[in-house]
């Protein structure tokens, strides 16, 4: 085509991404080039960026969640709800592809799980053709087998990015499990799989639905995502978060949890918060942060409880979070604290890295 | 009546039962006087013996486990089933009480959680009336309330009796998460809970059932039970046991695995052996016995897995083991590797404390 | 006590029901004396009225689903919750007793099947002692075994009592299968189950909530409701009510409906509606009402659909339809359309008749 | 290649197969060729051969189970084990291929509902490259996206490849909803679906399993498969055939059946033999065969019962059909009555038909 992408490229673990102008190669059958439209900032590209996450392959175009429209279309392709798809087109897509094949997608029906999985962002590296392989860039080429969404072009594409990343993988937890109607409902951590697990829970028909966080605007937000209790940390001891907790419960523990945090000390305030048989879903490790004392007696067998591990997420999770933001659009748009430009990336990395955003949004 | 039981009590923990002759009481509305034709000595009965059971009140006639013949009733009984209850009829009861109107049992069908629970030789004194309360005896009183299964009389009561308490309790592990048909599975553990596992796994249609445990005889009985590898700890090191379970399962882990050991060393082992999205069952602590290193990533979050803790049972649950046995009756009569008289009833506790027996009953 | 009780009596089928005075024994252990502060007429009343339901037992106090508060109490008496019950206390009850101790009880865990249920206006005669047991009176007796939850005095007891029949009845439904977030659902019927259907749909994530109904001010009701799209089928055809579901639902029909009528053309329909793989919960089938023809290729299983009965509740769904209310206060207010004194009873069995009335409570 | 293959070609519905000539093309990236070791013929085959199946496109090769040796391979392909795949490998793959991206496939995660799905020897036409599409052939190409499984080449084909279809679309059912321990399972009809429902009841820990039938042959290879009851319905009527099943089951009704006939009579007796709260699982219409009087009171919300469909199947289901023959291999060599050279097709056909053959194969 001739025709160059600018794209932000991870070179160096803990440098700033830096701008390169890369030719845009012909599109392959059943590709598309898409023109990015936002692209969202994910806790996790933080931890790429300091090169935790052993999934990395440099030099990466780092972006793993992406709203954008179609410029250009190689075969006649279709939404996963069967539309056909044509130039003009917004959309959002699953950010990873699984093989379909393996035995996790095909025996175990665990598409999340496959071992051959490709992620925009995270494992396709920028010299992997067609190289627009992540969306930090003005473009990004869908590669065959990449599962698309129609979006409505009103909607604003930075409330929506979400539903790619922490939001599907949230969903993943609840559709495995999920809090019945008229449970009280824990959520550790008002980030944005905390924010997504509050507005879930809700949709679940959750009774009350606790948050405990470190950040008083963090937990404001949570009320108004449906939050019904909130408790501060950095105000309450551990003992009093306890105490106000089995109150509120009949001194039987909640019902349900969800770790959405990624610290040893909240899995451990967590098991501990819970009533018997109640159920746990921790989601928000997305790399080891050290470990805790776990007892089979007390914390597993003597209560009956049920503990649950999320990792990642399918179409599936893509289609219910997508869903999810799309029937609460206000709610969802106060998760988006701050808005950068596509040559501002370094600064929205560092808003997310300080926690001083809920969530960053490049809009290209 | 005037007639007198012979009863062995739990008076001081650590020191031998003490005989007693107890004048029976005249029956309650509802309460069956029943002569006790086999008591199971339960691995649990040993740690109560030692005053590891919080649950306890001295003094107390141990024995949970009973088969039994009616040889008085006040009432209109039935069974379960709906059958009339009349002398002579050989039964099996579940050992727990249900108060069926709790939270627990109530509210969230979960009756063996109840917070009332009484239990036959484990939480009804001695002294409270009708003081006939456990099973280390020649009598039982089934009080009000007691659920009741009609047994065949040709049936071998000291084979059908661990229905009632190891058998239950996997049957609630079983009950809320099954292998899937063709799974492949780890009992880790050869005593009784460990032997119900394996043929409760084969009854769910496990295409492998991997048992690791320490003592030959036992792996062997798990053989005649279903198991199909068998990995003894004493020979075989934590690495080489790994290397056979990766090399049988695809390198994945298994499918679903068991605790059935109570010791924080197989918990640690079971969490490593299992697949991503694989199931962990825990059932075997009774009691505290120490911590492992739980890492939310690597153990949890980053596997997928579902981890769930398996607390006593329910009459569900006895209904289920008891068809289990009476489906294999030949099988699990190797269970009872040791049988007592009445009067022996502290050396019949030393057996299953130094693990001489797999399962050791009285036979009045 | 001497003191005498107000009751209104269904002494024949279809005459009007008779006032009595009926002296207030006294209690037996673990009985609570409850002054009605509201009883809801439940549609089912009327077809008992008019000999419809084989489980009733002349002469009989109609009146199932109650609100009142204690006015005496033998015994010490617990909420499910645990909390412990005094006089004054406002309460709302299960209106079924189940035995704890059948098959169905005690092996399936389904309370709602129990074959000795005991309901409050529905099969305890009047004559059965101690007499005042059912809601249409003065004064309730609420025997042992009573599940009891207390709930604050300042909700309109009107507004809470259709909790114990259509709203626990509509629970158990959704607690035996519950659509998932960003399903779209089908409602049939927006009398009180099927608002109760919207309310749990809508408690459930569902994305689309669309209802087919006679009743425009109905119809109206189930948007306050929830309901996303209303279908009038005195306006459009069954062939246009066909046409705009599959045009909403991408022409493959909705992920999960609901039957809320009781008639065999809506089941028919229904049938139609729902896609390959959905499911489908009949509720509306109080008494039989005619046949469909069913086609077991077509219908079942080359859909592959899931089809669901619903029959009455446990206190599991009491609980779950209380709660849900609870949240939705003013929504569930609308609910009650028509007011009525004790003695006015006959014309509220004539307004629920003709369904002038959505639900009529009496307030005596 | 030059090479040619025989295979018989459905070219009239209701005609005999013709034998032809075809010449083998070059394979295209990932494809293999594949030498047939045996074909099942499916009742499905008989029903297409009468033009009874409308998914069917002339001319075909029919046979959509097989089992064969790889004889050429284009690209390095691995089976759903993640295991290498060369010439020689013993092989039975999916019959059926899910696009992996539809709304059923990737949203519901549903790939047997896929609606792109292409089935070898029932909708890709012999006229469609590489026109090998069937397994009443002396070779089958199978195409990219089939799904492997590699098998001992010690175990006898012909009793394996029925894992491909009944014994897949069987799995599916039971992979919906299982028979929980200690059940009493009915299943209706002793043809292969029955016989796989059998040995999956069994796999499922099913206390009793009762089987009707109309051939005795038949029922007792069912009981050599596990059943433990089998009633002929040309020796007992149906009030007789109820009345055993209520007096084996305490008079409430089995806990869960299979229908695995196809006829409506059957179904409506199947209807009749549930017990409340109990689970109906249809596998056996294959096309429409009428229709059955439902009742809405009486059949299903009374009665409080599930009714699940069940069609086709995906990899998972063949994973779990082929574990269960291979954990079973003499049992299931019993359900292979006829063997056949390949140009005995039209004889095998024929005895399909008149059900003279429980299952029988094509050996080329």
């Amino acid at each position: 085509m001739g025709m160059k992408c600018l794209a932000y490229i991870l070179k160096d673990f803990n440098k700033p991404l830096v701008p390169e102008k890369i030719e845009i190669p012909e599109l392959r059958q059943n590709e598309m080039l898409v023109k990015i439209k936002a692209a969202g900032v994910c806790g996790s590209d933080v931890h790429m960026w300091k090169g935790q996450d052993p999934r990395l392959k440099l030099p990466m175009i780092l972006g793993h969640e992406g709203v954008g429209e179609i410029v250009e279309i190689n075969g006649d392709l279709k939404t996963v709800e069967g539309e056909s798809l044509s130039i003009g087109d917004a959309i959002l897509w699953n950010r990873g592809i699984s093989c379909g094949h393996c035995y996790y997608c095909a025996v175990l029906n665990e598409p999340s799980l496959c071992t051959d999985r490709k992620v925009y962002g995270i494992n396709i590296s920028r010299n992997e053709f067609p190289y627009l392989n992540g969306c930090y860039a003005e473009y990004i080429i869908l590669r065959e087998g990449t599962d698309i969404f129609k979006i409505s072009k009103e909607a604003d594409p930075a409330v929506l990015v979400a539903a790619s990343c922490s939001g599907a993988t949230t969903a993943h937890g609840f559709d495995m499990i999920r809090p019945d109607t008229s449970d009280i409902v824990l959520v550790q951590g008002p980030g944005p799989i905390g924010l997504f697990s509050v507005a879930f829970a809700k949709a679940s028909g959750a009774k009350e639905i606790i948050v405990i966080g470190g950040s008083e605007t963090r937990l404001n937000m949570c009320k108004e995502f449906g939050a019904t209790v909130i408790l501060n940390r950095s105000k309450l001891s551990i003992e009093e978060r306890k105490n106000i907790i089995m109150k509120l419960t009949g001194n039987r523990g909640v019902d349900f949890a969800i770790e959405a945090v990624g610290y040893p000390e909240a899995l451990r305030e967590g098991l501990d918060l819970i009533r018997p048989a109640g159920t746990y879903v921790s989601i928000g490790f997305g790399q080891p942060m050290g470990t805790i004392e776990f007892d089979g007696y007390t914390d597993l067998v003597h209560k009956n409880i049920k503990i649950q591990g999320v990792w990642v997420s399918a179409t599936r999770h893509t289609h219910q979070a997508l869903n999810l933001i799309l029937g609460n659009l206000n709610t969802f748009e106060k998760m988006i604290t701050h808005r950068f430009k596509l040559n501002e990336v370094n600064e929205a990395l560092r808003v997310m890295e300080n926690k001083e955003a809920v969530k960053a949004v490049l809009i290209p």
